[in-house]
Order: C-alpha cells, then structure tokens, then sequence
C-alpha cells in the first residue's frame, strides 16, 4: 500500500479543504488534526475522513468558512454553538474557552452542539492537559444508533465516547479516549472484508443472540457495550449529557444534529502547584509501568503512550493508506488543483 | 439466614457508634449510609463494614467525633481535609460544599483526604443529583492494591471506582457506581469459601497466567481492570486524581492514609432549566429502557434502577445478614450496652 509523510498529506488535505471553501487557519488546523490522527495510529479518524467531509459540505450540513459562536456564558461555563463549522474548529475553540475561563475561575464547564464530526475526543483532552488542566469530555450521538443498552436488542445508544486529560511531565499527557462500546464500527467492516470472526461479546445479532459474523452487525444486529452493565453506565451518562445538558434535544428533526459534547476541566494550580503535580504524576507512570509483565506482554504501557510510540515511527517510516483512500483522495486533488503527493 | 428491617438496624448501628464516642449526628449518618446500602442491595458496604469500622477506632485511625475541615478554598474549588472523621461524614460534608459552590458559581471540583472507608460513592454523586448538579466522583487507593495494570502482573493499583449522578424526573437520579476492576475483592471471598470458579477474565495468578480459582487471588494473584485496557485507562485517571491531585503522596508514610477523593459538580441550571432537563432525560430513560430484550432479559434497566428495585423489596421483606455478621454485631451491641434487635 502506498505511504505518505506527515507532511506530504498535511498541505493535500488543507488544499482541498480551501479548494472547498475553507479559509486557510481553518483548512490547516482540520488537515492538522486528521493527520495527527493518522501518525498516532487512529487511522480511522484520519484523512479517509476527508471524502465524508467533502459530502458534508456538498450537502450544506458542514460550511467550511463558519466559525463557532458562544451562545451564552458566565465566568464558569458556555454553551457553544458550532453554527454547523467543521467539528475539530469547534471543539478546538470550546476547549480554549473552557482552558481561558478556568485559568480564571479554577474549574469551567462548556457544551456544543451543531459541529459536525470533531475527530478524537483524546486531541482535546490532550490540548487541555497541556494548559494544565484536568479534562474531561464526552461525545453523545443523536443519529446513527449502534449500541444496545445492556439486556436489549436495540439500536438505541450511539458509540458514546469518553475521554480524559491529565497533565503528566515531559513524556506527555495521560490522555484516555474510549468509545463506551466494544470496538467502534470501523472494525466490523475491517472483519466483514477480511471474512474473519469477531472476538466473542463484540456484537450481537438483531435478536440480541451472541454472535461473531460481523454479516450479523449488518443483518440488523448491534455493538455491545464495553465491560458489560459498566460501560452501558457510562454510555448512559455520555448520551444524558452529549443529548440533554446540551439542549440537544431541543434541535430535534433537524437530521443534521449528530453530536452534543460536554467537557469539564480543572486546574491542577488550583489544587497544587501544576510542576509538582507534573513530577509525582510522572513518577506514578514509572512506578506502575516497572510491574512484572503478563504472559505475552514486552511491556506495561500508560494511557497515551501507545499513540506517542506510533507517532514516532510513522512520523520515521510515513503513514500507509488503502488505496482506496489514495484513489478518493486523487480525485479531490484533481477537483481542486491540487497537487497530489507521489507516494514514498 | 436472620431479617432484619432498616429500622432495627439503623438505631442498632447508631448505638454502636455512640458507645465508641460517636456524637449523635455523626452516629446517625454513618447507621443510616450503611443501611441504606444493605437496602439497594450492596451487602458489602453495609452493617457488615461495622466491626471493621471499629477495629479503626480503636487503633486510633478512625476518631469518631472527628469532623472534616475545608483546608483552603476558592469561590470554585475546595481542599477538604477528613482529620480522621468516618470517612461518610467527610463525604457527605465535601458533597455539600461542592453543591454549596456550585449554587452559586455554576461549577465546583473538591478533593478530600485523610478520611476513611467512604462507602458507596453513588450515595455521594446521588446527593448531589438530588441538588440539581450533574456529578462525577472517583476514589482512588493508596494501600492494598489489588489490581495489575493491563499487560502486568503486579498489585499495584486499587479497585478504584469511579461515578457520576445525574438528575432525573420523579424516578430519581441515574447513579453509577463502578469498580475499575471487574469485580470487587468481595466476591472473590465469596467464590473462595463456596468453592465455585470464576467467571473467565475476573484474575489472573501471581505470573499474569489467566485463572478461574480464587484461591490463585490469595497466592498472589490480582484483579483485573474491567473492559480490558479501557477499564485500565480509567483506573489510572483514577489513581492519579485521588492519589496526586489531593496531594495525598505528600502524607506517604502515614499509612493510614488509604483513599483520596475527587468530585466535580456541574448546575444543570448553567446550561438549562433543571426541570426541563429532568423531563426529557425521564423521557429519553424510556425510550432507552424500551428495547426489544435480549434473550434471557425480562427488561432493560437505566442506571440507579436496579438499587432502587432492590431497596423496594428490602424495605418490605428486611435485610438479611450472614449468621457471623449477626455474632459481630451481637457482640458489639453487648460491649456497649445496645439493645440486639430480634431477627424476624
């Protein structure tokens, strides 16, 4: 398969965001934060997003020239609207508002609504943790259900992500970003085409029965959630807050509403001086990391490590694509006069 | 086995604690929170705990006319110190004053330290529901680890439970509660003395080697974190919040210093009316619990429901208690002149 560099992909992907209508910032920070994703290995977040983006915009439910607003605030909280804008624009600009309002106050609550797809949760836990704060976020969805709650058989919940952010010292934040289901759907259809079966209590089928045929998934079937009845309590809480603290629901038939995110962040200031918390943080990751390793395991990794350690090498050996990504994304070069990058 | 009702064990719980030198109030709160739990159905953080909390009486740990004092405070944030109270009354009090704030500047986060067996979280994150206040709370464990980090074998974490609340209609609060470990230790003491297996994926032995025999638990084994490395990732947000955001590593050495809390708190009413958003999480509870069921579910239960089921029922047919906790607790009514209540 063919291999880009970072920086081969970053300009292609900012190209034909202008080419559609984006001013500059905007096109390079969505182009930024879909490559960012690739070199940490989240490819599914990454620039095979770029042709759904481009269908967006076509469609008119993503105007790549809009800028979110704040709607209303006080000195701890806003709620944001996305005014339909790329989602990585706003949830950028509503973590900046929470950082700005905490470094403040100590603590800030913000939610947003009418954004689009905003990529990995983890980017914006991370881009808190690294203003030195304590982050939490959620993404609840409105449409596209895929997740049954625990007990049922029903497409009524969506993948529900949760992500945290805590400041860490020079190795980087403790960045935790989950979908509150098994596995997001990407890798059902990674299974389908492979004609390989899923692991056991991934999915079941339309009537609720255990299987491992992702076919099962597409006959109707659904995503379980992760851990059991825990990680259907989480995603409750992730729907409550994404949908309803949001006001969310109050858009309701407007099809275009597919996400309401909250996030909450703290300032670690607030509660001890942020270089100190920084260093026992630090310390705590090596102390858990040096415990004796499982049967098949090389290594005890922390939460945000894994996507350091493949940012590194892809940023060394490049980032591969299907080629279909290739081919879609030759295509918008071509609409836009682009130049498309020649593959290392 | 022996049945009581709340209200036998409630003044029998109070009394003990008033002849260890509880005054009235505090006596009453930590009878009622451990009766309360033994009502929704969670045995182990009921009167069984009793003997336990004596045991930290009298080695001087728990100072039962102790009450928790704010450290240092903003209009947004406290650090609470528990002086050594019964860890309920510490919770209780920093709930409130997270809830205090929270009236008044929109959001709150409070640590709290030095303070004892808390009991269930979800009591604390239900309160402040109850306030009208979205909450998130984590414990995290100093001592007596029990749970290996994902790709470990090592006791170097604790079950580290994590919670939220969230306000609802007439039903109540969604409350979860959750262990970061598939199970709490509990159960696996009660497998050990049933001589029963395990579920797979609830320990491994003391080498990280997969095991359904508790007894590989006491050799040296560990808890596993649920959901794999996901549950993982929340236990060491977890840990670091409770361990380093308290400032807790900094009273390393006092052993006695086994927990640190964490609570945020959000007012629905920052972002939109609390009644408003009582009535469509109500009506979202619905749709969600109206699924077509899996095979072998009768129903689909929301978050906080199972307990309140459970507490219906107990208040009606009484609390069963394990013969040796009925002894425990006979024996302690004697020592302090309290009168044993008569199993129905």
């Amino acid at each position: 398969m063919p291999v880009f560099s970072a920086s081969q992909l970053e300009p292609l992907a900012s190209g034909i965001f202008r080419g559609a209508g984006a001013p500059a910032d905007i096109a390079d920070r969505v182009a930024h934060s879909l490559v960012v994703s690739n070199l940490m290995g989240h490819d599914s977040h990454g620039v095979l997003r770029i042709p759904s983006y481009l269908e967006a915009i076509e469609k008119g439910t993503c105007v790549p020239s809009a800028r979110p607003t704040t709607q209303e605030e006080t000195a701890t909280t806003a709620r944001i609207d996305g005014n339909w804008a790329f989602g990585q624009i706003t949830a950028h600009y509503a973590t900046e508002v929470a950082i700005d309002k905490a470094v403040g106050a100590g603590v800030a609550a913000v939610t947003f609504l009418r954004c689009n797809h905003i990529g990995r949760l983890g980017e914006y836990t991370e881009q808190a943790a690294r203003g030195g704060m304590v982050a939490f976020m959620v993404g609840g969805t409105f449409n596209g259900g895929a997740v049954t709650p625990y007990g049922g058989a029903g497409r009524v919940m969506g993948t529900n992500p949760i992500a945290f952010g805590v400041p860490a010292g020079e190795e980087g934040p403790v960045v935790t970003d989950m979908a509150t289901s098994v596995v997001a759907e990407g890798k059902l259809r990674v299974a389908r085409a492979k004609h390989v079966p899923l692991a056991p209590g991934v999915i079941v089928d339309k009537d609720g029965n255990p299987s491992i045929d992702a076919e099962d998934y597409y006959a109707g079937g659904m995503l379980l959630p992760f851990g059991g009845h825990k990680g259907y309590g989480l995603s409750v809480v992730v729907d409550l807050l994404g949908r309803h603290l949001t006001g969310g629901d109050k858009l309701a038939g407007d099809e275009a509403v597919s996400f309401g995110n909250f996030m909450f962040v703290v300032k670690v200031d607030a509660f001890r001086p942020l270089a100190e918390f920084q260093q026992v943080v630090s310390g705590r990751l090596e102390q858990i990391k040096s415990v004796k390793k499982a049967p098949g395991f090389d290594e005890v990794l922390v939460p945000g490590e894994p996507e350091r350690r493949t940012m590194a090498q892809r940023e060394r050996d490049g980032i591969t694509l299907p080629e279909d990504t290739v081919k879609d994304l030759s295509s918008l070069a071509d609409r836009y006069g682009v130049a498309m990058p020649v593959a290392r």
